[in-house]
């Protein structure tokens, strides 16, 4: 279980979403109240976009709630996107490389969630990987082989249709081996310039998200909350879980749907996965 | 607010107590039940008496429910005597230094719980420690300052009595500095020989402390438990609190008492804490 | 580049090999004197046979020379047979699943050198790993792989043959990729009742490897040395580079060749590698 | 032995400092060629001024040449000023604590040598520390006591003078404990608008200083450098051990002296101690 949040919008100190809000992600590391799990104490990863091509990326195996390095960074680094995530590991091991988000070029990859029986299919999901990508899977996790899937599946094209073939390749291979739940989770995934959010199971049971309300419905709701007036039209949070408590401003993601917030507006959409041709 | 565990006896490995109990202390490094905090995910120890003079530490600043060494370790080490500690930081920094147990020649020393205002009277405190001793106190905690009192108050010649002028320096100091309950807190230290444990504070009010009642007991109100058979007549555990529910097998060491554990057989006193002569 | 070193014979304080002596592997983690680099830093681990029926291992991404916790677990374990290691990262994560030694079951693995052209042939290399062992590769190093394709062509049959065929497949995969000289390096493997040490490069040219004379020899030449009367006449070291400066007691791995030290006694014999029948 | 280095100019990415030059302090955390040992392992610091009223600060334990998040963090932070410190440390704890530079308020302090029998005389040290000061000390180390005596005796208001009392007041009580040579090192320390270099010893004979040339004198020897036009007039680096090897562009900080770099001009000066009226 782990809990991430994703922004998009006017540049912002990171700090003010990673630590001000009373519910911040950074409280959440210890104290999160919608997930399967109140720690996550597993390491944590912020990933923005800002200086030069690629997103930088900062991870670490400590837990997040004393981390000094992350509260001196989140002070100092402004960002128009980001992605961050604290971890609570589920038998893989405590290091950076299986540290949300993973990055790949300019997309960054958060996941909360797991892939039923993945110690069972791990080998036929990575065979399905692009021979070219296979060597910078770093570390050990689900999430991170589901992220080379979607590569692989084409996220540069059309990253909709990328993920639901990469859980579509999932729950075939899980169900090959007799999983009947193979995927569970809600996924962040960015390329700098468009965020998108899926929340997905195959059980149809799929772990919370929330996003916030239009930046100008809120602003009619709380005409005199300043930083509603101090942020773009278009800025979005996505989160596991609300880091505030404003009535109204938090809607939750529907089952089985996913989101896009870009410079082309805001989509909310339904999600179902794709069963790809070729299943081992 | 940290837990700790103390265990003196017949030889056993380190995992049978760390590992192995329902509620064992790696269990309550994230699901503590009667502490003010539910996570000790701040780093963790454990000191062992065994081959060599002085005994072996094993300290780390991860949070000790995923830590791959302490499970090693726990599983290829035997001692007679050892102290185990899961930490939750209050204020100071997550680093080996500030891991109890603290170690000094023979002896260890572990605590849970805080000497209130500590940043106002820590100069006063380090002031009394021994200068000899002075350039020993690695870390930055009131525990260690704590152990370091008691040392220079006589800790080698009588143990009790010199945790009471300690923690009677602390009181002290603190209300001369307006700090109406300076101390708080259970303790567990160590010689290798004896073990005491001891449960104060000024308010009255102390964090919680168990023991285990003597083996022969618990073997006519138990028979057919095979480890009690095992186990030596004088075995013993004192723990922040239980580490497994077998009902009659915990006693609550009483508010403001402190007991030993050794050669000479048991004892559990009153304790009461000594203004010592010389006041800043 | 490592170093790594493995003993064999009485049970011996860790400390007592690893740190005592003048140039010992401690040392060598930051002065190593045959080496290709000078440093050893990206961390280190030390797996033992004692308690337990598989061996312990504590590995830590921190460097060996300033580790505490290496230090204290060394001072106070006795091990009849272990393998330690130091190393220096060539490309792959500073995390403890990249610490060698290795461990599967009973059998502990250490490697100094490389698999030239890893990236490349990477995929090649993990998909002849057998099913049921490919879900228990935990980091990403070459040195790893090299371990498991080792247990899949038979290493708890006949130890020479599979580490042969082992290192054949990885000759077959890289020439098919343009490789010229695709390994190089020496191995330490163990299953805690033999150890066999390994010294073999494509080219023919490679890293150092020495073994301590017999006992009994050393005693005649040093009849004054205490230690020597100690120990027990099959005890054994065989090191990436000498740990002590006693003339007449190292004597090099000839090149192509392993060594085994056992219960039927020692044995030094010629390394060919063998060509696997399945090649990608 | 440590190396550092300081920046001040216009605004640059930290990995153009820290990364690209051909002997770069990332590079001499391995291989340092003017030091007491070529190895600086034992962690690293950078703080930088930026957004915000205080600088920012990144500390790790980890040796610099194989850290992902400080080369992230060079990679994605700009600033006008800035000092990166990489450690070998004696003695003291290898923790963020004790990782330079160290901060309080606006000001960052680094330092590479040592005071002589530290252990001694830090008791006599740190009592002279101001009282409103002593609870901010953080680690364990002689360099960060000398910056809080620093502090305490003018820092603010008259940094030459303060650093001269300060060093000045560990030579008396050195020398009060029978210690011929007190004080050896260079120091690094800023408020965000001027930098401060000091290169003394007790024994004359200090560690290795540099500083760049002024940038026009460069750009006339090297009119084809880009780089040259790209900075201000008033940029400067001073560094432990010269970055690159360009002919004529470093020049040595002479012995016993300090400079100074700031928005009035720079200043290089003659630098002796001073006996403080109050010695213990």
């Amino acid at each position: 279980m782990c809990r991430w949040l994703a922004y998009t919008g006017s540049p912002i100190l990171l700090a003010d979403v990673l630590y001000t809000p009373v519910h911040s992600l950074i409280d959440q590391s210890m104290h999160a109240k919608l997930g399967a799990e109140t720690t996550n104490g597993d390491g944590f990863g912020v990933g923005w976009y800002g200086t030069g091509p690629a997103p930088g990326i900062f991870r670490s195996t400590e837990p997040a709630w004393n981390d000094q390095n992350l509260r001196e960074l989140s002070g100092h680094v402004r960002s128009p996107q980001f992605i961050a995530h604290v971890r609570a590991a589920i038998g893989s091991s405590v290091q950076q490389t299986n540290c949300h988000p993973f990055r790949n070029g300019r997309w960054l990859w958060a996941h909360n969630g797991y892939i039923a029986g993945f110690d069972a299919i791990k080998r036929d999901l990575v065979l399905a990987v692009g021979e070219s990508l296979f060597g910078e899977i770093k570390g050990q996790t689900d999430s991170e082989v589901l992220f080379y899937l979607a590569l692989t599946f084409g996220l540069d094209d059309d990253p909709p249709d990328a993920v639901a073939r990469a859980i579509g390749y999932v729950e075939a291979c899980g169900r090959n081996r007799g999983v009947s739940f193979p995927f569970q989770g809600t996924i962040a995934t960015s390329n700098g310039d468009s965020l998108w959010a899926f929340r997905y199971s195959t059980e149809g049971n799929s772990r919370s998200l929330y996003f916030t309300r239009d930046v100008r419905s809120l602003r009619e709701l709380y005409p005199d909350r300043e930083v509603l007036h101090e942020v773009s039209d278009d800025t979005r949070l996505v989160v596991s879980e609300p880091i505030g408590n404003l009535p109204g401003a938090w809607s939750e993601v529907p089952e089985s749907s996913y989101g896009v917030v870009g410079r082309d507006g805001d989509q909310l959409m339904p999600f179902t996965t794709r069963v790809p041709h070729k299943v081992p």
